[in-house]
Parts: structure tokens; sequence; C-alpha cells
């Protein structure tokens, strides 16, 4: 167990990594140690550098916050597999490298997904889990995904950020505009961005999420799960936080106004304030 | 103005009365003046002892929280309309009688519905506005409201309290059951209980917010909105919440998992710390 114990701030903490089978695997840990730390995964595209630090932060306030990056992706070794059974397995690999047997989880999107299968997998490593603008298994949205990932690749990059992260209100897009300044203000120690090959294999694996066969059964949930979902998430399309919420037996479910696939970043304050109430008070 | 400024629990709140029109309303405050007080309004039967005291008690840590009787309620004065309209306009009555400008609502129920109504009829006495276990205008479920209240008083108070606040669960009842204890708790300076023609004037109202005509258009309201509703709630139908969120532009919504029309209370320390973000930090 290697976690970097006493970093304050996310912007401040450097790449970690840790060694499972031969390849290396890139983390940041901020916050103290504690028994429970909060294990974050990524949403599509996304590395160690997508994980807003003013919600990281504020997270960490209490905890040791660790955000990790699956196969192939920024500073970790591997292939970025193309479904995300494959990334479960990888997370679970990493959370007991790190030597933890007990963690709570925030998957944000395709970090959903991947949260909900080791929920199930590999029920006893994890305590609280918080979902954040995902969907479950199934979700027809998803089907037309590379379409949508084509029309937002076709943009500049501020406008393709926006275009999946905020709505077309002025006020949403500008708190989305200030998170990605936020995301853009570290200039030293940033993770590598994501490449073309990896993008393709993930962009097959959340797409294969909304196809395959349904394969989990979400009533097998017993954690205590927090899901957070914006008003008009078009990728995911937000009902479908609706259907986790009516099949995951103790859910509490949050909708956030005239917000898009970024809530939790349009609402920092807000989305903190009710993680660490979920984490520390909720039984 | 004749607001109780300095009780630190809503226990030791003794019964205030303010003067309007020459009929007097009962009143408790709670928590050191603030510019902003928050005004509670109270669900059917409910009088100002049926507050959860770790409720109101969360509440007032950062501002004054003001628990007032309409008219024919507890100690207040007056005749109990048998529509939500003339509440409200009692409820706008009291608050400027008290010699307040601004402050935010928390509509428990009945409650929530006369809260929906003053916020389009008198929207800049208020600030923010939060809606628990409450409906919009014309929810069908409020047609059979009568029947319900029926089977309600067929039973013995405990199994009656249980029936409309908790699930069938044994965890909900459980939870239930302490907040009933917290309400009982009180000896000294209790409200006077509500009289059975309060009761029915209440049932019409109720019943009427189900099958009168829809006047109000929840769109006109701007305020930030936090509404709380429960799993199950049969007398309110739980998807009311949802007609609530979709027609309120700026409202946030959440469900509390295997919850009744007591929601709130049972997930106090959930409930205060959310209402007390939304009240600090929602913008």
């Amino acid at each position: 167990m290697s976690i970097q114990p006493n970093n304050t701030h996310y912007t401040e903490a450097s790449i970690e990594r840790i060694g499972v089978d031969g390849l290396f695997y890139a983390y940041r840990a901020v916050g103290r140690p504690t028994d429970v730390p909060l294990i974050c995964l990524q949403h599509f595209t996304g590395t160690l550098d997508n994980w807003d630090p003013l919600v990281i932060d504020g997270l960490a306030q209490n905890r040791q916050v660790i955000a990790i990056d699956n196969s192939g992706i920024g500073c970790s070794d591997g292939e970025t597999p193309d479904n995300v059974q494959d990334m479960a397995v990888t997370v679970v690999k990493i959370i007991t490298a790190l030597g933890i047997n007990k963690c709570d989880l925030l998957g944000f999107s395709l970090g959903g997904f991947i949260a909900q299968t080791v929920a199930i997998t590999n029920p006893h490593l994890f305590r609280k889990i918080i979902l954040v603008g995902t969907a479950p298994q199934g979700t027809i949205a998803l089907h037309s995904f590379p379409q949508l990932a084509g029309r937002a690749f076709a943009m500049e990059p501020v406008e393709r950020y926006l275009y999946i992260f905020a709505t077309s209100s002025e006020k949403s897009r500008e708190k989305i505009k200030a998170t990605l300044d936020r995301l853009m203000a570290r200039k030293n120690d940033r993770d590598k961005e994501i490449s073309m090959t990896a993008i393709q294999a993930q962009t097959k694996a959340l797409t294969r999420w909304g196809t395959d066969q349904v394969t989990l059964d979400l009533s097998m949930i017993t954690h205590p799960v927090l899901i957070i979902q914006g008003s008009n998430d078009e990728m995911m399309n937000s009902d479908s936080s609706l259907e986790l919420y009516r099949q995951i037996p103790n859910a509490i479910l949050t909708f956030y106004p005239d917000s898009s696939h970024g809530s939790f970043n349009q609402y920092p304050e807000i989305f903190v304030d009710q993680a660490n109430s979920f984490l520390e008070n909720f039984l």
C-alpha cells in the first residue's frame, strides 16, 4: 500500500502508481487517511484531470479521496477494455492492491456503470455508493451514444465540454465553463490525455451498456446509494436515474434543476454538502 | 412584532400569539433572530406539537424558525377554512403582522399546498421554499382522501400515525415511532388538539386541492425550491413530487428510500443537512 497520505488540495496531489499483475495504474490521493476512503471512477474520456478540484477537495475534508485511472487511461498501463465488466475487474484489483478492504465509491457516468457492477460482484468491498449522471444496463438512450459522441467530437473543445455537461441556458453554461476553468487551472503534473484507441474502446463499452443483455439485478445492491442527476442529461436520459432509484432498494435520488451531464459540477457546494451528509449521516 | 427571540430548543419554546384583524394566531419561535426566518406550515390535523423537535432544532442552528397555527388550529382563533386559498391569505397576514418582509417557507403536506399558493400570490415575501410530502393541484390521489382519512381515524392513535407517516417495513415503522416519541416528549405548554370541526374543514380542503379546477401555474414560481418526498407516500402519491419538480423551474427534487408521508421525520439528520445546505448555499 503506497497511498500518498497528506495532500490537502487535489491540485497539489501528484500522480502515484500502484502495481497490479506487472502493470502500473495511476491515481491521485487527497485528504487525511481514513478507515473508509472514497474511490472515484471517472466518465467517458476523463482522466485524473477531469475531477473538479472544488468537488474533490470538498469531499476530502473528512476522508481520503482516491481517484484512479482505469486500464489504458491517462498514465495507467494496459489496454482499455470495450466492456464495463473488464473495467470493473480492474477497479477491484486496484483497490485491493492499495490495501483497502472497505471503501466508499463515487461513480460518474461510465464510472457509475462500473460502480453498479462491482457493488454486485464484490459487495463486501464497499460501504456506500454515489452514482452521478449514470444509468442502468439496457438504457435505450445509449443505443445512439456513438452518434452523440460523434456530434461532440465535431465541436471545438470548450463547446464540446458545454454540449455534454451543460444545458443550453446561459446560467448552466456559465457554471460549467467555470468547472472547465478549474479543470484547466492545473499546469504541472497533468495526466496524459486519452488516446483515440481508448476513446473507441470506451465508446463501444458505453454503447454495449445500453444494447447488451441485462445481467445485473440492481435489487441485489444492499448498500446505501446516493443517486445524483441533472434535469436534462441527454446522454444518459435523466429518467434513467429514476430507474436506478426504483430498482436499488436503499437509494436516495436527487435531481438538480437546469443541468445536464455535469450536474454535480454545476452545483459543487450543494453536491459536496449532500455527499458528505450521505457518507457521514445516512444509515 | 413580538417574536420570541432566544429559544435554543423547540421543546422550550412557549406558545406566543400575534394579533391580526382582532384575532390571535399561535406560533412558536426558536433560534437566533435572522434577516430571513423560516416559516413552517403544518400538515393535516397537525398543530405546533407536530413538528419534530429534532428537525426544527436542526434548522434553527443558523436561523430563526417560526411554526404557526392557521385559523382554528391549535391555540389560534378563527374558523378553519375548507379551502387552501383562504388558509394562504391567513399565512400572509400572520407573516406580515410578525413584521417579516422576507422569509423562507417550509410547507409540509397541506402546508405545502399553502406554500405553493403564497409563492405565487405573494412572491416578494419569500426567498426560498421547501416542500415536503406534498402535491400539485389536481392530484388524483387526493380524490379519495376522505376514504384514506376514514381508514386512518378508525385506527388507534399510534397505529394511525404509523399508517400515514411510515411504510410497512419494520425499519420505517421504528423510525417514525421514534418521531412520535419525540412529539409526545413535551409535557408542558402543549398546543390544543385539533377539533373535529377543523378536521372536517381540512379534509374538504385537501380533497378540493385534488378535485377543484387547477388555478396555479407552478411555472410562475421563480424561487429556489427544495422538494422532499418519500418513496411510498400513498396519501399524496409519491410521483406527485415529480410533477412539482417538472413544473417548478428552479427546483431540486429528492426522494428518500423506504419512506412514506413522514419522509423528513424518518431521516431527520439527512433532511436537516440538506435543508440547511439548500437555505445557505443554493443559488
